[in-house]
């Protein structure tokens, strides 16, 4: 495994998303993992619906009418402090613990990292500064700059453009199936983090080239290839 | 309300898709429910991903994607002959009570009908026919014609060529909410069929020019409206 740059997916692969379930218990006491469920399936499914409409918003708006639906779906009546409160944990989460050692592992073998997210930059950086990782990336690209989200294969391409490597050298990484599939059906070549075990692979044709489960376990791959 | 062509939406709208959770029931004992869900909205997620990411493939083969998905997630073993079984079913989907009394009661005012849908035109005319309303329909419009699925605004425009009136003299009638959606953001005139009482619009911004609760109430306000 030899590539110039690793970009990696940010929600679900970097950021535990689900760390928000705690917040979510905490103000609507009974049905925080409900609403931390259908908030995200709603995330996702509004970039869709919004990128095939043509009607594209940033992923904060997304993400904050996602959680208004998600609300209202559930019978919650939040109120403007609850639903900032909501949308400020967004900047603040979580890792998976396998995120920094991988991220540092990659570093160390020479690897160039980025982000490559439908989230909106000012999201991204926050995140990733408070979570201590924005040092490791030299850049942080996001569909906002072409105003379609992932899995388009604009987004794709755009990344393999700024970080001036062409498609070939660009390894992609996501938790998120159908974002590998994507990648890959635009030219990439992707990993899969399987992250729930017995998760299967998305019915879409285009598919990783490898699977692992943790960013460790990929960057020992790194290591192998490049001592081989 | 006064509009020379009204356009169904089939899945959902025309068509019950969860009257397939019997025989889902019936072949994997304990998981009809959970596998019926699951079948309809990774077949409504796989429309999107393929649209967005230039994928095409027409909606019977996504259909039975999202099938053997949906059965894989759930540790579920289908057989070839039960995998046939259930995707003959949505060749012999229930209507909704309302479908065929709200059709004929428009059909009597002398609006024209026609189905736009991303089903295959296959599939559609099967289903129109076993459910014993093909012949309300004056135009059974796919996707399929322009290989990319609802809510891609070309899907929209294509059904206001083939039925030859301008997007102003087309109303669209679907019980998906993200799809009454799609048609208003298309610039046609769009009503909401809100089966589930409690379920909230999508925050999508363009919603729909009225909400009902069954066809047959959409077809007296266009009596209402042609006697106002």
């Amino acid at each position: 495994m030899s590539f110039d740059v690793i970009a990696f997916d940010a929600y679900g692969t970097l950021f535990d998303v689900f760390s928000v379930t705690e917040l979510c218990e905490t103000l609507c006491r009974g049905k925080g993992p409900a609403l931390a469920q259908l908030w995200r399936s709603k995330q996702l499914q509004y970039s869709l619906l919004r990128s095939l409409m043509g009607r594209y918003e940033n992923f904060w708006k997304i993400t904050e009418d996602a959680l208004v639906y998600a609300a209202r779906f559930l019978g919650i009546d939040l109120t403007l402090h609850q639903r900032k409160q909501l949308m400020d944990a967004y900047l603040y989460l979580s890792l998976f613990p396998d995120v920094k050692p991988g991220l540092e592992a990659l570093r160390a073998r020479g690897v160039r990292l980025a982000i490559l997210s439908n989230g909106a930059p000012e999201m991204l950086r926050a995140a990733a500064d408070n979570a201590g990782i924005a040092s490791l990336f030299e850049a942080m690209l996001s569909a906002d700059e072409v105003r379609v989200f992932k899995p388009d294969p604009r987004v794709y391409r755009m990344a393999c453009d700024r970080l001036d490597v062409p498609e070939g050298n660009v390894g992609f990484v996501s938790a998120n199936a159908w974002d590998v599939s994507g990648a890959a059906s635009a030219g990439l070549t992707s990993f899969w983090i399987q992250r729930v075990a017995a998760e299967p692979p998305e019915q879409l044709d285009h598919r990783a080239s490898r699977i692992v489960s943790t960013i460790t376990e990929l960057a020992d791959l790194a290591q192998h290839r490049a001592t081989a």
